[in-house]
């Protein structure tokens, strides 16, 4: 691998631990937990990982000895910078504990497992990999470990190799699977632990004691750096609406990340519009109006920002698109013999009148999209809506209308972007790089402590690295019971912006002056070696959060 | 203007300055210059302007003293990174001369001049944007300085403001009108200098004395950084192929850079379709072969980086679109008559059998797009073609059909990106901060020396700051005649990728590898506080190109 100057520069970081893992230590263990909901479906699924205490490391006079320990090692869907020192702090707490200790890395995620397709990982791998972004040391997938199938076939992997503990670095749903799994091992006395770790860019795994997923730093700089060379582009021209959508399936957290670093005209945030219970129209006379208003001070462009996951929250298109997949998988012959020319009008006048009032309202493209990409299950896949177009098409359609009335009078011409795998592999910024070493560091001292059903938890993040505080987290602590796929299952509460918190209110309390103003903020790229104030701040987001507590 | 820590850190950082500009300094004249071609034509249309000596400025013992002078700065054209540097660098360098001069900027591009809109760029201004990207200092338009009435309404407001010397940042034609105005004002004795400056992130404003134009570093980077990380998602995921196209009008100088940064598996460069005559199915059909040998190995993923101005440099499509433009000129009624369904036959009837043959061949919505979304010319948009998708699309087929056939058994899942305003406006690399810093400092000492009708010109530019070359270049010298809009004129050449170059021949040696194999390369985001290799290095494109003479 042929490496770029900055990769050779980077390798030799080292990143910085939390006080108490650095030397001697010990386990602090608080008071039984209780799940967030549910607790009783929850303590009878978990029997045995149910109610286990918080744990804190303390930094400690007492040297342990701990004898060596088979280890292995899965990364688990999307990809997230920093997942790489994950695995680099894991390896390097395993040997630290005792260096004749091993670590696997199971091959392309949970299926690697599931088909015992793993490597050794030594010391040389590591050292390629430390610092760096990606997954691909190992790879990642998106196999789900549900069936005891599974998790008996790899259970005899791991009897194999001789692992007693398997981490899992993930987002909510892996991080759930990991705790069935830990269960499972346990009540059937297979002597393997499970340690999970919070892993998404998304930033909608945390809670009380999960202060931020990894990735979501390093992700959200990245889309911020662009987007902010987007708005200078936009602010010198004064010709453009740039319309950027951003990844992020379910939650706003990164629009709303980005739009704190980069203070855009607008920022739609999902989780406002279903509050608000808004229309499709809404939200277009909303981007509308603002466009005009700006025009009628003479500036004709600006930026929008868009999470990915916003069509599922609009409440009437969450309905369009349910009678759409219940009716088109009824009627899926018929419809494939309607020809092309007529097919929009077939379904409009199949669907209830309110129904058919949004599905016509949408632009041609939109509503073919709609009918016609189906996936395997016959569902419409609305990770395939181009938003950002489809919000830029009618927003002008609209403009056009108002123009016509004498209620607008200026130019509209559209970018349109959308950013998501730009940021999912960067390289880990030096909070990212810190935070997930210190992870995987931690998982290595929970599987010294011989604790399962955990995940690795380092709070404290807001602070200097030195004073972040390391421990684990009872898995089932973050539980309680969702409707998934048409059946009840314990699942770790998805995080959505909250509208009371402080990160929202704060874009809430700006955001008229800069859709009105120009307030364009410029953050640059990443930085590595730079004054601290531009390499070491974390997000706003968590700034916020930690500090308006 | 609320700043990012970033933003404040950097505005500190002073430019490298070549030795010879750091003192007293002397001008060297050399040899009289001639035109690169028709150089009868070109002396006879600059007979004031036509075969000056090239300039360079030398460190010298003795002092000048200047007389205060005002000056006008004009951007012109697309945002490129550094901008804001070469008027800080022109400010400081007419300062430097004498504390009494002054610096306007007019507003808005070239328009500004004509229509008198300008601004006193003083030192609080010009501290404000020191090593910042964009153009927003002055804001930059795509006027185009042309005509004698635009020349007198200029020269009425240089006349009344006092200045006698304007300094016109811009691409080739910006420069080739920087040039037509310098010969006209001295040619009625206006007593007003005009020197331009060499801006493009496109590359192709090159040539013997002008190493590089400003920008092409930075956005390059910018490119690179995000096209990196997307490459260690593919490989990370190992499911998808990328198609990104990057943003370069007529040249591939971008997207070459890029694929020298980065190692992608495949790379098309526009020049060589052409000089190879390869038709659009001949491009496909390289990518289809390609995805085919990787997935024999295994390899569902992989990345390709399409220039933006490809299709024109089709000869088929050339020629389809030739064809386009003037059948619907002459039959735009008849056109708007047709009903939607209906338009693709319609039109594909009344091509020639060459022309309809291609054109049925696209997918329909770009056959749509070639059809409908028409300049206020009537001529074809051709920037508005996602080639990226179309390249996707026809190449999805054709793996279909090669699946039928039996020479292709993988998985072909796409994801598109384009590359453009993201890199036009970032914040200047520690290269083009000196190098513009340089280049407006340069422009400064030849106004100093009364010159007119030079690009100011640095040279030298793999070696350290401390050793570039300043001084300036005639723009008769890079110029030939040619045809625009059916006229015969005076032109800068543009530099195309030379095919010869080592440059393309570098990526054309190892091509065959990077298709084959994965030898993804990730740059990382532009640093500016690292060590110098990290911070400080050139485009591979330059230092191939200097290093190779």
């Amino acid at each position: 691998m042929k490496k770029s100057a900055l990769q050779i520069a980077r390798a030799t970081y080292q990143p910085k631990l939390p006080k108490a893992l650095k030397g001697p230590m010990a386990l602090q263990e608080g008071a039984p937990t209780q799940s967030v909901a549910d607790q009783a479906e929850i303590q009878k699924l978990f029997p045995n990982t149910y109610g286990m205490p918080v744990l804190s490391f303390v930094a400690s006079n007492e040297t342990k000895t701990f004898p060596a320990i088979n280890a292995g090692v899965i990364l688990s869907g999307g990809q997230a910078p920093g997942g790489h020192n994950v695995i680099a702090g894991l390896f390097d707490g395993l040997k630290k504990m005792n260096k004749d200790s091993k670590l696997y890395g199971f091959l392309l995620g949970p299926g690697g497992l599931v088909d015992h397709k793993y490597i050794e990982l030594t010391a040389d791998i590591i050292d390629e990999y430390r610092n760096t972004g990606g997954f691909d040391i190992i790879g990642s997938g998106r196999t789900k470990l549900e069936t005891k199938e599974q998790f008996d076939k790899g259970l005899q992997i791991l009897n194999q190799l001789n692992i007693k503990a398997l981490v899992i670095i993930g987002g909510d749903d892996s991080n759930t699977n990991a705790c069935v799994l830990a269960e499972y091992y346990k009540a059937i006395n297979a002597g393997i632990q499970v340690i999970g770790c919070p892993k998404t860019i998304d930033g909608d795994l945390k809670n009380e004691m999960i202060e931020t997923s990894f990735g979501f730093d390093t992700a959200c700089k990245v889309y911020s750096e662009v987007i902010g060379n987007i708005q200078r582009d936009c602010n010198s021209a004064k010709k453009y609406w740039h319309f950027i959508k951003l990844m992020g399936r379910s939650a706003s957290h990164i629009a709303l990340e980005c739009a704190l670093q980069t203070q855009p005209n607008i920022a739609i945030i999902s989780e406002e519009v279903e509050a608000k219970q808004m229309t499709l129209d809404d939200v277009v006379n909303y981007i509308a109006g603002i466009v005009a208003a700006r025009a009628a001070e003479g500036n004709n462009f600006g930026t929008v920002l868009i999470p990915e996951g916003l069509i599922e929250f609009i409440p009437a298109m969450k309905k369009l698109i349910a009678e759409l997949n219940d009716f088109l998988a009824h009627n899926a012959e018929a419809f494939a013999q309607v020809e092309k020319a007529e097919q929009i009008n077939y379904i409009a006048k199949n669907l209830s009148a309110e129904n058919a009032a949004v599905y016509t309202s949408l632009p041609e493209g939109v509503a073919r999209q709609l009918s016609l990409d189906r996936d395997p299950h016959g569902n419409v896949q609305v990770s395939l809506i181009e938003t950002e177009k489809l919000l830029g098409e009618m927003v002008g359609r609209r403009l056009a209308e108002m123009k016509k009335a004498g209620q607008y009078n200026g130019k509209f011409s559209t970018q349109y972007h959308f950013f998501g795998y730009e940021g999912r592999c960067a390289a880990p910024s030096n909070f990212d790089a810190d935070y997930c070493y210190s992870l995987g560091y931690t998982a290595a001292m929970l599987i010294g402590e011989g604790k399962t059903g955990y995940m690795s938890s380092v709070r404290n993040t807001t602070q200097p690295a030195e004073e972040w505080i390391a421990g684990g987290v009872p898995v089932t602590m973050m539980m309680n019971m969702e409707r998934r796929h048409g059946e009840m299952k314990p699942v770790i509460q998805k995080a959505l912006v909250k509208l009371d918190g402080t990160p929202f209110k704060t874009l809430a309390a700006a955001r008229e002056q800069w859709a009105k103003e120009t307030c364009y903020m410029y953050p640059g790229p990443i930085q590595y070696f730079g004054p601290s104030e531009v390499c070491d701040q974390t997000t706003v987001t968590l700034q916020l959060e930690q500090n308006g507590k």
